[in-house]
């Protein structure tokens, strides 16, 4: 018996590699008497299905099964953030760090955590804006990082960094990326940064290629109010993107204004699940 | 009008350094009727001066001064933190970490500070002990780091990890460090791993030269238990030091279990205390 | 007496911070008889004075002398090299890595080194072109990097890279730098690569953030035909650029085709030179 | 047709995992009119087998074949270096860089070595020694690396490096690794040295652990005379190590000499030899 009555189904936007598991888990969920949604542009992909766009899903949906990848999940996770709904994630074959339930065998898998059957986790977002003058924009969420980086190689951007509204330094870099947790195992780990265990209620403040040669990542604590003043750049060629996806170009003299988010992000595992096992296979600790 | 009414006075070993400063201060204290100590090792060095063992002022002071380096206010710290009283540490020309009031003019950061205007902030020690068969042994404190490290470049060292009895990597390494956010920017920062803000609850696993090169470092929370199998090694040749002070050998099948010691450091700082201003120092972010 | 009978004067761009001490210099050289040539673009600034194309100049001078920053000595040995003509670099202030006539007593400097008491070095430069289909265009050379990169963070760019025809390694990351001994203290230096002395005969291949975490810097004999290869990337947000300057947008199946010039730079320095000198300044090594 | 009359054969000292190979290879030779030498300590292993010093296999024999891994190659290098007679290395199943001849199917992989059809390559030896007040002793020779290194982490040595006379730094770390291009994927490589393709003649300098954050790998002519005084240490606590293997303790004031040793190592591949499959393979660069 279903400890979840509504269920909400989200892909990736392009659903082509996705349509067997999608038929799949829709008809087994629907075998349970669950109701199931689909997202608006999928609902073609299966017969008399019934569907729900993102935020209705957030109102209606006692779970959201997300099929895909780990991107997949991360937009699932900030456009439900304030929904306070849980979300599991299918991966399609390729262990993710957050879709954890293997492809092979996802049916039994889902099974026991309908049944109940799961650890619960708690991950936090980042909400950001750009602060222009007197006006805000530019806002958005981020899961996993919030980067300010350079468009052009050509340039290097200047900016200072405030915590708390203490100084913490001034630096030329090809950019900045504000991690959380769950980020610190993605671009952040690229650019050198420490792996954070998801538990931590830390940001990590990584500059990309420093100018300054005794440049280090900074763990602060996520309650943490981050400020990144852009002091010097030519020609506009910065930029803030949340989570790789979102953003917009920087001016000379924005301030991004960084904050952990008071919607966090409920995640369910398998019974099983087992964070260092996922770093040791992803990091090819093998 | 001191808010504390007995003080121990703390040097380092050599004290031939600081004799001036012991005795400006040891004067200075005592022309605003405070009862002072000074260590037993130091009597001689001031005329008339009352002294205590370590372990007496923990016990009947309320402040401790600490004149020296940051290695001094670590051996301090360590031998005092089960007796709750407070420490501040004067340099001598050197700002440190730890030890920040400025050797120029530290009678009137004192005054301040004996007025009740510093900030105090708490530091957690880590506890080690290293268990061989049955037996518990080699035991420790650290508010640093706990290093594990080959004695002999010739030997690499083979260690599993386990955190909460999960097990994390098996790695082969000259060493690893398990660093406080105090720690993080002393040996820790030398072999590559993050800055940590002192307020975090948060230690760094930091493997040293490590053999796979997708190793990195992973940062967990406070209230861990870490623990280090030592699996392979040549010669005996491998050594676990606490704040690279004090330690013992191991041998293989030696474990080390390092947890958060219950008794905090409490550390006064003056009033304009600024911890960003002091990584910008020692960093050289000039 | 001067054994540069006639001399070519170059300057950064922005000459207004230039002009006293490009003014005294041609003085200076006027009066020893020697022929003296502006730029065109900066025959205003100086009354009476002749000026010459940057082509002209490599033709018909003896020596040219740079008044400014490492950036602007680079974009002459660019220019000048398949001239043969010595170079030497006079900063303004910021000691640099090539422009190492002090600002200060620049004069007595210059003299000696008229005077033929100089060191003379040689540096090689690259030269890079993209070939995409059958064609071959967006040449250039540079003395410091080739470096493909993202022109937006959202992307990353996958690439594999060749040596002599060898398949090295297929990688996604945020782009490669292709670097000269000259450019290893610029900017492969921030992105994590080694420092190659100057008169090697090696590249240095230095991934930025890449997505492997074991890979590493690659040096190879200076000689080698490297070739990068665009294996894929999303909405032709990847550029080539060299030194910094110029360079073009790619396409996926494009291929830069990087190899040493056949036109070194003779790069005069006063007879004190000492590079560990210059790189313990620049790098705070005090 | 064998090209080489005369073979050696030489294992790891523990030559209990090898009798297999050992016995089926000196067969295999003998078979072919070869005159095949094991070492004496060795010599019991196989019925009837001849067996020489390393040092007479080095005088006479055309040939060396290695079985084991990098290590016993290593050594083998160092001992016969002066005798000018190549090496071919059979590894037990896993890959090395340097004993690239497969277990499997090594008999036929060595046919086509003795007919001639092997691609030769040379490797240049580092050979130092320490001079202490007017005294040279502990010289040594390595293919890989020579390294200065604490012997207990408690201790940071502080030492100065010259390049060919001309000071380069003075340091405080752990320790400094003087590596070939051979020892460039070895322990340089876990300290976090670039890779140096075989081919160069190039030192790299890194310093392990160094307490200037702003410390990078240097690397230099292969022809450069490598000085490192140690200027500072506690308790004779720093030794310098040849291919961590020999080497000797140190003392303040010891002046550790490295150049390039004259006789350099011929080793002979398969002709199917890819240096940048090798590093793929052992970097797990999939």
């Amino acid at each position: 018996m279903s400890q979840f009555a509504s269920i909400g189904l989200i892909t990736k936007p392009d659903a082509s590699q996705v349509i067997d598991t999608l038929r799949t888990v829709h008809q087994h969920l629907l075998e349970q008497g669950i109701q199931v949604y689909l997202e608006e542009r999928n609902a073609e992909l299966v017969k008399n299905a019934q569907s729900l766009s993102r935020e209705q899903m957030g109102q209606r949906c006692d779970l959201a099964i997300v099929i895909g990848g780990d991107g997949t999940l991360l937009g699932a996770a900030r456009s439900l953030a304030e929904y306070d709904i849980p979300i599991v994630g299918i991966n399609l074959g390729n262990l993710g760090f957050l879709v954890d339930v293997p492809a092979s065998d996802h049916l039994s898998h889902l099974d026991q955590i309908l049944a109940g059957a799961y650890i619960e986790e708690s991950r936090f977002l980042l909400q950001a804006c750009v602060k222009r003058s007197e006006e805000t924009f530019c806002q958005g969420l981020a899961m996993n990082d919030v980067v300010v980086h350079i468009k052009n190689v050509v340039r290097m951007v200047e900016f200072e960094t405030y915590i708390n509204g203490q100084f913490v330094n001034r630096q030329r870099a090809d950019g900045l990326i504000v991690s959380t947790p769950s980020g610190s195992t993605a671009y952040a780990l690229s650019g050198g940064g420490p792996i954070l265990h998801p538990s931590l209620e830390c940001i990590t403040l990584l500059p990309i290629c420093p100018h300054t040669l005794s440049s280090r990542p900074i763990v602060v604590a996520a309650d943490s109010l981050v400020e990144i003043c852009i002091s010097e750049m030519r020609f506009e060629s910065t930029h803030v993107v949340y989570d790789g996806q979102e953003g917009c170009d920087l001016q000379p003299d924005d301030r991004i204004v960084i904050q952990k988010s008071p919607y966090p992000v409920r995640l369910l595992h398998p019974k099983d699940y087992d964070y260092y096992h996922i770093l040791r296979e992803k990091l090819n600790w093998g």
